[in-house]
């Protein structure tokens, strides 16, 4: 038995996880990528709960990055940046649901080397940005392009490093805005966690009819915190299964893998993000596994763990997570 | 010789200040009101720069808060909050360009008492909230009426405060994102910041074509930081003019009166705000009155002020300015 | 009468703010300047409530800065920085008072130029620091003098700017700590707020016996936030008088003068130290004038004002203060 | 061969690492516990480098809170919390050094049950406090007891958690300063970071002649962050080793056990902490391991980690680090 038949998905799931109809979204299918989470474009795909889809995606430059001797200043256009996938409606979501993403697999596509990373003027952590707004001249602009496999990540000539991929940017429409895809929020988008990878069920709250689905910006892997912006970034095949938990009504997005439960925040300061992701937790705690919450508050201090996801985006992204273990 | 003639507006704008067109939106012409700042709704009046519009306003909640025993957690839904009459067109603006507003008048409309203020469960500067996630428990929500009038705002039986009236949310269209009218940004937006007032004309860099201005939230008075997050509330009669100033680009909202000019700075930590306003304020005394980047720099460590606008919404809103006087 | 006579000092002061003895602390009674607000160093003066101190303060830098080509990378030297004057024992102080400080004068001393100001690698607002830690390059050291007389400061040919002296750095002893001069905390030091001037009296929380008064880093004049972190320096003639409330035990440093009551807070991030400054002034309405809180707190909401000391210090300074009109 | 002698004490300190003299420094040769770290106190021991130390640490609460039905806040009296054994003298330290202490084991000690937490008012991650000041009403204060064996803290009935004991407060003298235990900084103090275990070798700035260790509040495990501000509390006998880096002079606190490297930052808010360890971290790898800047914000990029020390402390406390592996 999987341990996916004990997820919230696997039990309250309204296909309780079995699998529906296989869906392609192509390029050619998805036709003009999306550049904001909203319910104002239309609808490249219906699907049901229990259905899985295979996803072409983009990388976070829509691949117009090619080498190392482009630069990324004279290439890019704001507000043009980290192409979405969507929007995907299922069938029966409505305001107040949960839909669940189980991500099942995510493998890079094109031609090699397919990995991208960058320095770009006034993005990223350790330099001055549009908001923390200093006179200090940007630092010198810089791509680096590496080989992806499923083997590895080749980062240099003497470093390999794990091919541990996940999904950067997925989430649902907020219910009347229409916000950047660089932007994570309550409705997910731009998290940049990577916990939000092949194993685990991700949970966002439903605020629109349909739900609709955005999903993109694939990483072959990040270090935490994204600290210069840009992670390894690639197209993919990402294969994923949705599912509908109707009447779950959540404040955020929520995780769970085989090992964790995890509660995500996305803040500036930093601090908040951790609020928000920690207070979470304790609720689910208290409101799904019988803590009173004095005692939730005593165990994520004693066993709780952060994640720190991204350190650059519009808003900070950080996950706090209990052992499964401790729970039973 | 009015101040006026010799604003940005007055020397650059397209109809160099001058009067032109009256056009009137009120509430019946206005229909629905709107709740995001945003490309996707059908504008409701097309205008030349120079026009003059006279706006009804509804108050923050729409008129929904009517008596002190009223209990906004019972009557307020996200999110339809902070109505704004709009999207009005600009002729003639483009990407690129800047709107110029000159706040002719503002006055209460509406059956005494006309001002609202009100205590909302994890609202305000001074209470945890959804971003500042705590685990302690809301304080009481409270709704408090005031009559206003020109002649000021009765607080209580003791205390009169000044009418002193301004524009609570303003602004222009972002590109392609259409944001609650609850957040401020580089467009403008729910700023809460007393100097959009009568006597000032604010600039806002263009995004989409026609401009796409919203305006509503007036507020009879405020504190500096709208601390609980709720100011004197009222709908509005609202006089505007418009212009436009072709090819100014600027990177967010600035505005001048007869006495200063201020760039204005939205962003989590307050610090990141500051920073962002009085940076730009520093480039904009560069660029335009000739001043090397480090004398701006010791000319505002000097004789800078700040405007806390909110410590509130979405973003916190901050006012750098400089005197007029130390520019001639 | 004196608006003095109805201040918290002149109503209940030990000394009811009558004069007492005089004495003056020079350079050469002080001998070594302090850089450290604590309990560790042995007292230069001992005065009684009601007495009046004439103190002879160095500049922040000690006077080493001479010229415009000095560069202070060369010159100054961590943590020898921002000398100050005491400590100074008040004869009867213990934990639980409050000590008052009036302020009675400020005058430059010592050659023209008398003013300093500067740029100083990795220190200032607009610039990354060891704090706000970044990978950009800094931006050129600079100093530049300034001519200061109770006149004005002459900021340039062109530009002359008011003189509005302060003391930047004012407070007592932690109960055991011994903290840096450069920072600001609940015990006052390195507040940079411009309303600790003539006219104002200000409020201490004692720790220690004998509240060991410090003193120092008078500015001719500051913008809001301090935004270089060096204002108009200068050495200074200060004349205060210090009284002792008996028992008023407060949570950090208060203030008064003619026209205001305004409660300070010191904290990072800004937000924090907005919040600590709004909550004591509510606090404070609510203890000694009789608001229910929720009733303060819309006061506030409606009619507080807020002041930008300083961004730069270890720890940001806000005043948030309410005029005594509507304390009556 | 043990990775010790690889490490930095192995290959520079002045004992190499190689074992010299034992001490005890009991409870008894303690004496009076210190509340602050700083070069005031008498120092009760001094050693020479390669020395081991045999330390009887007190609880952060000194034994004080002894049930479940005590309460912390009328048991615990500011500012005398977080008692600290020390200050030790080590032998030749100087300024520019820096000091190398090595982890050897942490026992608990004392009778069962041996570990604490609380809740106590206005102060953790999760509510209002003295900085984050709110008009929110405190929550119920609370004491939980655990038994701690080295087999593991018995959080409850259902739940045991695993002994994972590291030193919650360690650091050295600042030059001048005295500062509260309760604080974290660049010489250490309250980091309350779960990396500061047995296996570690921690690196501390020297500042003062003697470096002037100070260490205590033992935590026999606890989760990223600390968030009630509390850990699972006992006194300990805790093993350390001290070494001597000449001339090695580091801004901060730098520690490396055997698989990783960290630099560690303790600020507000806290992504100024995550921004001073990354940067010293890619500091640090360009100096010490070849690289390129650029490349070393890209690695730190894909491949570094970030640990949440604490949230609840007046400076929060992130560790960045980075695989040995990475860096051969």
């Amino acid at each position: 038995m999987s341990w996916l038949e004990t997820s919230y998905m696997g039990r309250k799931g309204v296909a309780r996880g079995r699998r529906g109809a296989s869906h392609a979204l192509t390029e050619a299918k998805q036709g003009t990528y999306r550049y904001v989470y909203g319910p104002y474009a239309e609808p490249v795909l219906t699907v049901k709960p229990g259905d899985v889809i295979e996803v072409e995606t983009h990388d976070a430059f829509e691949g117009k990055i090619r080498s190392e001797s482009d630069r990324p200043s004279e290439i890019l256009r704001m507000p043009f940046l980290n192409p979405q996938n969507g929007p995907i409606v299922v069938e029966g979501a409505e305001k107040g649901d949960a839909l669940a993403v189980s991500i099942l697999s995510i493998l890079p596509r094109g031609a090699q080397p397919v990995g991208t990373t960058a320095l770009i003027p006034e993005f990223g952590g350790l330099v001055a940005t549009a908001a923390t707004a200093m006179l200090n001249k940007p630092i010198p602009e810089r791509v680096k392009k590496m080989e992806v496999t499923t083997e590895g990540v080749r980062f240099s000539e003497r470093i390999t490093l794990p091919y541990e991929p996940f999904i950067g940017t997925l989430g649902v429409s907020p219910e009347i805005e229409a916000v950047t895809s660089l932007q994570p929020d309550y409705w997910g988008g731009n998290m940049d966690l990577p916990d939000v990878a092949p194993g685990a069920v991700v949970y966002f709250p439903v605020h629109h009819k349909g739900a609709l689905l955005y999903l993109g910006d694939c990483h072959a892997r990040q270090g935490d915190g994204e600290l210069c912006g840009v992670a390894v970034e690639m197209p993919a095949h990402v294969t994923i299964q949705v599912d509908l938990i109707k009447g779950w009504t959540i404040p955020g997005v929520r995780l769970e893998n085989e090992r964790f439960i995890m509660s995500v925040g996305s803040a500036r300061p930093m601090e908040d993000a951790a609020r928000m992701a920690y207070r979470d937790l304790i609720r689910w705690m208290v409101d799904e596994y019988g803590f009173e919450e004095s005692e939730a508050y005593f165990l994520c201090t004693q066993a709780g763990s952060m994640r720190v996801g991204n350190m650059v985006d519009p808003k900070y992204t950080l996950g706090a997570s209990m052992l499964k273990a401790y729970l039973a």
